[in-house]
């Protein structure tokens, strides 16, 4: 196992470029994970990864054919996205996500930019069983490394695309899903009087909400009910509440 | 209004270590906000704003008797807690928290250590009407800047106190409230199946869930059912479908 030294080592530039750069992630098709857990779940849950850099003496036992490095903590520090990190840090290729097969229930996030609110959502979905995350328009790149971080797994397991107005509606149309928005209005039905069956639900940016042209394809408004002078809620709780809503009626 | 040029003058350094110390923050008996939207929300709801500093000219008129300052931007920069900020940043007095008469509803964290996560529960707990807030052990403090920010002006709404587990037996005997710990345990009940009728529920750290002598004091565990496989929700979004089923019944 090589052990690497220098910061411009090219292992050490295609991690660190993995974690800064939008744009050479998606050139590449790769995005960059840290830490022990996170590598025994990419394992696990079969992703492809591509090469592996220890802060130390490896902690575990990797199949062979993965490419593995170790280096020193000061370099760990330097190409690890997180700080204080004692590695591994990981490259795994991203996946094509296939929602083959029927979508029962979809979330969709609208201009989410905090990476954690849309790592947070993935997390939720996953655990209870939403099939397709939608991103549209300007929310957090799935693959920034706080993402990644927030999703705790979840990046692997979760069933995510990126598409547009028009990706939107075939996907409701295509799998006769009825398209609610989540809205501060007083159109908004009440979310516990809605059947939550076979829903697409978008959830908007907490400035601004929904944009007039999401709003304009949805079949119908919902509203969780707050206090009155609350404003809104954070955009990773509005959408866990509605996936909770979805999730414990048809368990 | 004075303006104020330098890093040593005592404003700044007052506003900076209230930024950045907690023993500071205690001692004077003060925290620090940054933000117009912010600065408008605390004159709504009454907050003893000690001191604002405006990194430009003041956007909107205050009452007499608030000591106000100016200062160029790149000094804002220095001192406010947030990157990028246009200001105002200022000063708040810590109110003792009353919660004076019936406590109906509470939401207890235990070594909850992120603020983002903390802060928006208060903000959660806000919208939802949960009577109060408990931290104890080893939680984010409220009035870190993160925290803070994340309440989304939260912080001058929402009862919160700090105890230790004596002060939690305390306050669910003297209210007559049912004391549950959320548990990822065989033994706790599906939270859907639960009365939520005057009930205190605590949420653990997400990695190590409630200590042994937290749930010892507990009447009953309850769990957020998920799919098999997913280990856990993060802590904000655990405690918001809580504080979700609570409100969700009774209005």
């Amino acid at each position: 196992m090589e052990h690497i030294t220098s910061r411009k080592n090219r292992i050490i530039t295609h991690l660190k470029n993995l974690s800064a750069d939008g744009a050479y992630r998606r050139e590449k098709g790769e995005f960059v994970c840290d830490g022990e857990k996170l590598l025994q779940e990419a394992m696990d849950l079969g992703a492809s990864i591509t090469a592996v850099l220890w802060g130390g003496e490896p902690s575990f036992e990797l199949p062979r054919g993965i490419e593995q490095y170790t280096c020193p903590p000061e370099l760990m520090q330097h190409v690890s996205p997180l700080k204080n990190s004692k590695g591994p840090v990981f490259a795994v290729q991203m996946r094509r996500c296939k929602y083959e097969g029927a979508v029962e229930s979809a979330v969709i996030l609208e201009n989410v930019q905090d990476p954690g609110n849309v790592g947070t959502v993935l997390r939720t979905a996953s655990a209870m069983k939403v099939d397709l995350v939608v991103l549209t328009r300007d929310c957090a790149d799935i693959y920034n490394p706080k993402t990644v971080r927030s999703t705790m797994g979840a990046i692997f397991r979760q069933s995510v695309i990126e598409t547009d107005l028009a990706g939107i509606k075939s996907i409701a149309s295509e799998n006769g899903l009825r398209l609610y928005g989540a809205a501060l209005s007083d159109a908004a039905e009440d979310i516990r009087d809605v059947d939550m069956t076979r829903a697409a639900v978008a959830i908007g940016s907490e400035g601004r909400g929904l944009s007039k042209e999401l709003l304009s394809l949805c079949d119908g408004q919902i509203i969780i009910p707050m206090e009155a002078g609350s404003e809104s809620l954070n955009a990773a709780v509005a959408a866990s509440v509605v996936i909770w809503e979805m999730y414990r009626r048809k368990t």
